[in-house]
């Protein structure tokens, strides 16, 4: 799966380049996208299901950078890593095909009212495979 | 009253200052600032009094900009408008004392549970004195 | 000229809605695609006239708020000032036509290697009209 | 060495905790400071040295959260890895001394004209030590 979009001038720094700390926001857009074309957005997690997702790790290796003007691409690959735990790679290219950066995140649900870890719901675990 | 503080780099864009959408971000922590100095601090009007503060209009000119490596200062002036609402004015200069931007923030408060507006509670009225 | 998107999630606050700071960028998101839209996107202001556009102000009334889940368009009005300002209008509805907030943003040319203000280059006066 | 500050409101989301993509920011924010006590502040590299300095990797566990309210304290560890990189580990732990996350991040200095990368200046290497 493929997220895209133009980047946005406030999303550039003084190096004249995409500051760095907006590529975990781009996964998460990509992430949101990827429910989303699942038939199971994001705030239906969190609305019918009472559950949130959490972030517990991240990882990103800068290769090249984003400048204003420029598109993203991003290829999604999601897995399921144990009971509990699932991951997202990213590799992000620009509309030149050169690639920006890798990157990994690992997840968990919680309840939203306890913030307490449980398994990954039957339903998510089907959209990851 | 006076909040200050150095820039952050990633406030920069490519045109080498800090954008703009940072200064209502500023206020905002200039305003956090202002509660604590007067023994009343955010977190407590939400844990404590169960309301929240929503912004209802915001207003900068911007006549100079910041760039990495300054420090900024902003002069707080908070005024009761009616029962209802109150507004902060805000001057901010840099560290030679120009004036970067003049900025307003109009307010209220509203329960935290439906999102419904209430008269200024006393305590903090009191503050805005 | 209506630019519309769903909220990311990282744009909204503990309040459960869209930080107010964020609507500036909004406003320049729109103002990005209103320029593409006229074939001049920002990018050939900064590299082939060696210009950047300056925000001079900036002005928001909140009526409602954006929660994650929904999407935003807003409606963009340009419009010359003078010789050398012109303004932008935003209304913001959510996807049931609700009226989110109205914004307006001030600017002016200036040239890149001395930020000094210039007269609005004909091009794109002509794209304002 | 320790950096530290309370988290400002516009740094949490709809959980009601800080947004994963602002550690990145406050690894930076840590970076700065630590640059600013060893009397080379970050401006200097970039006006004197015409030297900028890039994130090329980026790894962050994440343990508990913190909460608007909280306030968070950086442990700083620099490392010299050979000619070129450099690292900094960062423990961040919350007011009560619980263990928030843990992050590293990886650096080389590049040439502000064409982002050529460059061996670790001495005056700089000293420091890392």
């Amino acid at each position: 799966m493929i997220y895209s979009r133009k980047v946005f001038f406030y999303e550039t720094d003084a190096q004249g380049i995409v500051h760095h700390s907006n590529y975990p926001r781009y996964f998460e857009e990509a992430r949101g996208y990827f429910l989303e074309k699942n038939n199971f957005p994001y705030e239906r997690v969190r609305k019918e299901l009472n559950l949130e997702v959490v972030l517990t790790g991240l990882n990103i290796e800068y290769k090249k950078f984003l400048e204003f003007g420029d598109t993203f691409n991003i290829k999604l690959s999601p897995k399921k890593l144990n009971k509990y735990f699932f991951s997202f790679n990213y590799d992000v290219f620009n509309q030149n095909k050169i690639l920006i950066c890798k990157g990994k995140t690992t997840h968990c649900f919680v309840k939203s009212e306890n913030k307490k870890i449980i398994s990954i719901p039957e339903i998510f675990a089907n959209i990851l495979k």
